[in-house]
């Protein structure tokens, strides 16, 4: 299998998911702005909608949308994701609420948001990070081991590093942790990002 | 078991999934500036976020998150669903899509965006339903039967017909159709839309 990512974009959770899977895979930068991935294929014929991340199957099939695609690899791998009855449910609530509420707020800090919609980002964002940390259950989301939505976090707060924004300590806390696990050094250093 | 919904918002899809699926139910609108329910419970006691939709199941658990949500009921209730080892992947992948990509992009139409801003939301959002009216592999989304990922687009199609949005045809026929299925003239009538 094979994901596309582009460094540092939300995808990063997936190809942190497959190397703590510990699965075989392979992985392909795409470049955003021309389409094309770095073997040179036109990335639209992969996914249409022409944004990542993408995996492609062994089979061939390409499941798009980063919640869809880590629910997936935890579904085949279910050390990352949460057990139970309810746990796919739970898991998927949390990385709806991830995707819907945290990474969203993000975009003013990349597209030209005007000052005063920087300021509402940023409240935004501390506001739903603080509602997370609240959650935390131990070391990560839901216990000792990381899910999939904890990469998916980890993601969210590489990037409230990288526009400086304060975080709580509890998930500051959690962010060096994520640095330090061996798989999310390997993918980091992978995508150029250390 | 208990849908917290305001009308026309997007619990609308989970409140017509329910009446869909013949399951008992009940539901209870949310006053979503005063956070106060129909019976005056302060709603945040229920979903610590505010927002809707929130379900209230028989054991007191409650699931929030509109895609959670949608792909919970289709779990319990697999005609709702996608059949096949991929399906529930790929019901998240749709709703996903519908949520993230389609969802978002209403958001300058009732917030106060400026000119510029409504253009390029109504764009997006017509780009985004061209893109969904291509899949159609039927009279609904996945074929001659609704899933869950139908009535969330519904309610995305019934927001571009208050905004007056002219969209593809082939979705103002799937509006209609939605529109005369029993269970949806049910619920719209309980939510006061009809």
């Amino acid at each position: 299998m094979k994901i596309y990512y582009f460094p540092m974009a939300c995808s990063l959770a997936d190809h942190i998911a497959l190397q703590e899977a510990g699965v075989e895979f392979e992985s392909e930068r795409v470049d955003l702005g021309t389409k094309l991935t770095a073997s040179g294929r036109n990335f639209r014929e992969i996914n249409a909608k022409g944004y990542v991340p993408a995996l492609e199957l062994d089979n061939g099939e390409v499941l798009t949308e980063n919640i869809a695609i880590l629910d997936w690899i935890a579904s085949q791998f279910p050390k990352l994701g949460l057990p139970g009855e309810m746990g796919r449910t739970r898991l998927i609530e949390a990385l709806t609420y991830i995707s819907t509420e945290l990474h969203r707020s993000f975009k003013p800090m990349w597209s030209s948001g005007s000052e005063q919609e920087m300021a509402e980002a940023r409240a935004a964002i501390l506001m739903r990070l603080e509602f997370l940390s609240e959650k935390f259950r131990g070391d990560y989301m839901f216990g000792e081991n990381p899910s999939v939505a904890d990469f998916y976090l980890f993601v969210m707060l590489l990037w409230a590093e990288r526009y400086m924004l304060d975080v709580p300590k509890q998930l500051a806390i959690f962010r060096e942790r994520m640095k330090s696990r061996a798989a999310v050094r390997v993918v980091m250093a992978l995508e150029g990002l250390i």
